[in-house]
């Protein structure tokens, strides 16, 4: 190969370079049309932008690690790009990067009904694969409610509405194929339930953000499809008794299936967003419960008491189908309905977490700081786990940009003054940098720092996200 | 601190040498007296066994930190005793090491039940911290059935009987603290149930048998205590019979809080050991059902409707505490039961565990491979996640060793061609070594190393275990 000393020295030409050598083995693979450098030049963050000098399709393992040889050996950073449903700008190239698309890795390898596993290539997307699954009677459960590959839920560690009960795709895991920086290609973990050999690569490499590896196919975990779902809507006067309902059904270790909180601001969206006719604006808790008739009735009749005895409502039902499927479209058109309500405005979407008990202090808070800075801000999350988002509407101008992470500022200074974590699923990027050090400490982040060091010593791997620049552990 | 051109060169003089520097700090916990040494030169597997030249017996994470500051400036390998359970010879120190016992940090730091959860040092076992906890309605589910250390079993990624239905010690820590090669002490995870912010180095930690760092206070999931337990025993005149039933009660998604099988060979030993009189010697599933009175009732029936259907003899009940007690004690004294009947032989306890679909496969070719070894040999385990061991019987000769060493290999080798680990729950240690790179492959294993490397470049920490010598990433 080319020696170092002879490269062009501007990043740009360097990833052209790299380019113009992969035409020869997957030229048609390979773009460099505006319009698909635009789609890869950020995720649901539209104003983190960059445009990458070009993008591959990944078709297989072995693409990646061709693309991920010579960019090593160049020294051109790649992004990995899945359905860029990323909303902390992951997936925004630095300069003179190259994008790695995995969405064309389509490919369920196999399905173990018995062993309920089943292995993926990275861009499967949760929802493809439940249709894949659906006569199995096996499905996934991990739901962040966009339309995200199975690759990059892995990446961002993401978790979703069901992550109360199944777990976030960190329990889920049970191995990868990644591609390291130079190329190389590992096998981690594998399909046994349980092992104590070896370092857990798997989870190393989860919520790793494509700094570490790229991974390239998973071996998941499926779970029984429920014999019976019910879903039901609950309506609170107070804030507090919704919350407090919520950390409740928790602590009986009740295995709800979903609950979640949307306030008053934005149950008022949604109802007009989403025609919720027979629905107030209050604050309002979202349940799904599941299993077999018998535990199905018996976690209703617990829940509905706990709920009566924080002075909720009547319970509104969603039996069929059809009726649980226009609830649950609801919540997950929650974005949409405030954006609905704002045209030509923008929408930021917080995200942070807390031990449950600590939720209805942090979310009586955020309501005070929504509003003393005078902004419109719907608060909804997955209360069971101590997780919320706070959707922020301001101008579409930098100032407002300004006001609306001021706000997310305060929020998070709340959440981690109260033992929680500045994301439960959205993950860093470039959005929760700034949060990292007060969240784990220098002593911490050193050490990841040093082990981004030592699987990507050139720093080709998404440089610049997940960690903040600082001292490496030296050991 | 001293030069190191200047240091003794030989391992014993430089560990006496630390020591002493010691002896000025913390004096009165050291000792090098040697039935102190003796006991800290083994676990549970007796004949790996090696001398520390002194103990320290830590009561703080500062005492851990100065005692590895000080071995890392002088190049002291240093290994973390707890209970002294492993079977691995984790625990059995190289020449020249210090033997860091932390057995007697011994708090329960916190307990926060409306979080579920709480803050422990490393050396109280999970014995002590659910008898701390018998008034909270909650406990600690993870039970290898030792009287082991929750620092241990952090260490050797530790699960055992409930495991089916709690996951294992890593899906029950939430953060750790640690303290690094170079004495520094880091915080990772923390109190939330869930986090997409940096690498998980909680799992990194876990399961890394004292390698990567030694971890000194852990914080840990509870669980509410179910408002019902019941167990139950059945029998089988065909061991595939209680194999497939147990394969399809995890097939069937019953959330059983155990399930347990006892071959003829295991089950005549107990039988004898724990006057279990009402049972015959034939192969036999040990069952606990935990929940509501409603849930228990429900899995029950679906359990024994299984387990007709595949020739199960009728289930004998025990409802009472007292009756449960004895039922448990006779499963957790197997291997006190098979030793009993061979007073003065060596007995060897393997490990493996297999995709659940391949259980009878694996089983049915391992009572092959014992019935031509000509040797005396148990299959007990923990069959809902797959895992098993074998106790194997040999004398106590080094003759005796490598034929039951020659039987394990059969067995593993067994395990891994059908998609399996060499280890469930025992660890690494010495004692699975040689089957890492057939198990993980050599890329993996590479990573392994340099993350080793580089978390202690002076190889200090538990030095030979988990990693066989081998190629070292390079990216």
């Amino acid at each position: 190969m080319t020696d170092q000393a002879s490269l062009p020295l501007h990043p740009t030409a360097r990833a052209q370079h790299v380019l113009s050598l992969l035409a020869a083995e997957i030229g048609d693979k390979i773009s460099t049309n505006l319009s698909v450098c635009e789609a890869h030049s950020h995720g649901e963050a539209l104003e983190i932008a960059n445009m990458p000098v070009g993008v591959v399709f990944a078709e297989s393992t072995q693409d990646v690690s061709a693309t991920l040889a010579l960019c090593h050996h160049h020294r051109v950073p790649v992004v990995a790009f899945g359905a860029g449903t990323s909303v902390e700008g992951h997936v925004t190239p630095p300069d003179g990067a190259i994008s790695l698309d995995l969405s064309r890795m389509t490919e369920v390898m196999a399905v173990n009904s018995s062993d309920l596993d089943c292995r993926v290539q990275a861009g499967v997307t949760r929802q493809a694969l439940n249709a894949f699954l659906r006569d199995t009677g096996l499905f996934f459960p991990v739901d962040p409610g966009g339309e995200a590959t199975l690759g990059g839920m892995c990446a961002t560690r993401a978790s979703g509405t069901a992550a109360v009960r199944y777990g976030t795709i960190k329990e889920n895991v049970l191995g990868l194929t990644v591609v390291m920086a130079n190329g190389e290609v590992i096998q981690t973990g594998g399909r046994v339930r349980k092992s104590s050999t070896g370092y857990d690569l798997t989870s190393l490499f989860i919520g790793s953000e494509g700094t570490l590896g790229i991974i390239t196919e998973i071996q998941l975990r499926l779970h029984g499809q429920p014999e019976q779902l019910s879903a039901a809507v609950c309506q609170f006067e107070n804030l507090e008794d919704a919350v407090n309902t919520a950390v409740e059904i928790i602590q009986m270790g009740i295995p709800i299936a979903r609950v979640e909180l949307l306030d008053d601001v934005q149950m008022q969206a949604c109802i007009r967003y989403s025609n919720l006719d027979n629905y107030q604006p209050l604050t309002t808790l979202f349940f799904e419960f599941a299993g077999s008739p018998e535990a199905v009735k018996e976690q209703i009749t617990v829940t509905e008491a706990l709920a009566r005895d924080n002075n909720g409502l009547a319970f509104t039902w969603a039996d069929t189908a059809d009726e649980r499927a226009t609830l649950w479209k609801a919540r997950h058109n929650a974005y949409w309905a405030v954006k609905a309500l704002h045209p030509g405005q923008r929408l930021i979407s917080t995200d942070c977490i807390v031990p449950i008990s600590q939720l209805t202090t942090l979310i009586t808070g955020v309501k005070d700081d929504i509003l003393a800075s005078g902004l419109y801000a719907a608060i909804l999350g997955h209360v069971g786990d101590g997780n919320f988002h706070t959707l922020i509407v301001t101008e579409e101008t930098e100032a407002g940009r300004q006001q609306a992470l001021a706000l997310d500022r305060k929020i998070v200074a709340r959440a981690l003054a109260l033992g929680g974590s500045s994301s439960g699923e959205h993950g860093v990027g470039l959005g929760k940098l700034e949060f990292l050090a007060a969240e784990h400490g220098e002593g911490a982040l050193s050490v990841m720092r040093a082990l981004k060091a030592t699987l990507d010593p050139r720093n080709i791997l998404n440089p610049g996200k997940l960690l903040p620049v600082g001292p490496v552990f030296k050991g």
